[in-house]
């Protein structure tokens, strides 16, 4: 296992981590200097961040300060309730695609949508077997494109307490089927973004993490589970605060021959998110060198 | 398939549901009235609930009404930090087998419990192998009592939010793993209390319940889940509010051979335990025949 102790080489942040800061919207080109200025070699942003800023501006200032992507968050949110709306999700992530390629990133992450209009509290649909099965044929559709342009899709598995409205992919194994289905020769162009937050409850993740292997890892997220969480969303803890046992599992997955970054993504509405950028950043340093 | 539409014979109450009634702390001898006025067949009573009235009176009361039980909640909470706490647990596991025999419960739910002092947000230890290898042990204890006396165990998986600090058995898979480890002759001394609420996400659930079969079937408990979900543990909804397919999956488990009470258990704080106990009851029961 690599010795994260001395250095933070290893270390990329998840622009979602900062991008409020004192309560208030903090834009990705001032984070991107925040990150530079502390040596950080990765970040991973989020299309939104990136759109606000401009795509072309974001590329050129990652350049100029060195730093890389380690994934681009996010496409998916494939389910829709009608034909139309399952075209204006391709569509959407074929822009996502190729915004991700812009950037050079090494993956796009996949947050796969689940009941169409659950997230507003207002399901168009309840059968959840026909949400798995629009992913499915999303997924499908969009490695197409994504083996056209050489931009690996990264599955991100979510908590099962996200199945509704979120992400209906919900365990390393059910995606590693997804993934073997849809890419049987393990091209690389197609695999998981594992985030601690959302598997390290299931008794199957080691076993999967090896079935998953290197060609399937090509993301890995740390943050930590608080006792008690308050909210489903956004009460992430900072990496050390929780009961995650985050050492054995990264041993986990760089047994399984991941030597990629500890990206660090922390929703946290009611605490880091009410902090100096400045201090979030610092700590995650720290921790990413002493716990993770 | 049973048809529900026209009675509520197969309804169970879990005394959870009305423990609170606006707002306020109901006795359970109470709810037991509410429930014989409505001709609710069976009940699912907390042990503090009949602690609180007296065993020997709850057992009268129950025989005088001729209601039944459909389980007894609950056992569990086996992992400790220490000798003492687990041989504490299993003498309380002990007890709650005692009572759920006086009560003539069907089965004793267990809630098997997780990280030690993790409820409190002061977890003892974060080793999650360890907190599943103590419940192992607690459970193969538990049941040589249990089959002496003649008392079912029923595992009840709990959703993977709640992992950390009331139950480290998460999904409907690893608790059957546990049965045929434990009783490889399917007894019927060894199975699982089935919650939607904890398991309707589960991509392998159909599988599973298939595998369980009625041997494994002792309790099956509904509800439903909400967008959004604005708590982790007392926001469950009241079945036809939420997203679950709740016929889909009653089908699955009739298919294996259930043929048993659907019991009712709803914590809701916000909601539910706020309003009169005449109208949760008769909400249930409405519900029941139209949506179960």
């Amino acid at each position: 296992m690599r010795d994260f102790s001395q250095d933070h080489d290893w270390l990329s942040i998840n622009t979602a981590t900062v991008r409020k800061q004192r309560g208030a919207e903090v834009p990705l080109d001032r984070i991107i200097d925040q990150c530079a200025e502390r040596g950080v070699r990765a970040i991973s942003p989020w299309r939104d961040q990136v759109a606000a800023v401009g795509l072309d501006k974001v590329a050129k200032q990652l350049k100029a300060h060195g730093i890389g992507l380690s994934g681009y968050c996010r496409g998916g949110f494939f389910p829709a309730p009608d034909a139309a709306g399952l075209k204006a999700a391709l569509d959407d992530n074929r822009r996502a695609i190729d915004e991700a390629k812009t950037l050079d990133a090494p993956c796009l992450v996949l947050v796969v949508g689940a009941l169409p209009g659950a997230l507003d509290g207002k399901a168009a649909y309840k059968d959840l077997g026909r949400a798995r099965s629009e992913v499915r044929g999303g997924i499908a559709a969009s490695l197409d494109y994504a083996r056209e342009v050489g931009m690996p899709l990264a599955i991100e598995p979510l908590h099962p307490m996200q199945a509704a409205d979120r992400a209906c992919i919900n365990t390393l194994e059910h995606a590693l089927d997804i993934c073997d289905e849809l890419d049987p020769e393990r091209s690389g162009m197609l695999g998981v973004a594992l985030d601690i937050y959302h598997v390290w409850w299931d008794p199957k993740l080691q076993q999967q993490i090896a079935r998953a292997g290197n060609q399937r890892l090509l993301a890995y997220h740390v943050c930590d589970w608080l006792t008690p969480t308050r909210d489903l969303l956004s009460d992430r803890g900072m990496m050390g605060d929780g009961v995650v046992e985050l050492k054995k599992i990264r041993g986990w997955v760089e047994a399984a021959g991941f030597a990629g970054f500890s990206e660090v993504e922390i929703f946290s509405a009611l605490d880091w998110w009410q902090r100096d950028g400045a201090e979030v950043l610092d700590t995650c340093i720290e921790r990413h060198k002493r716990v993770v």
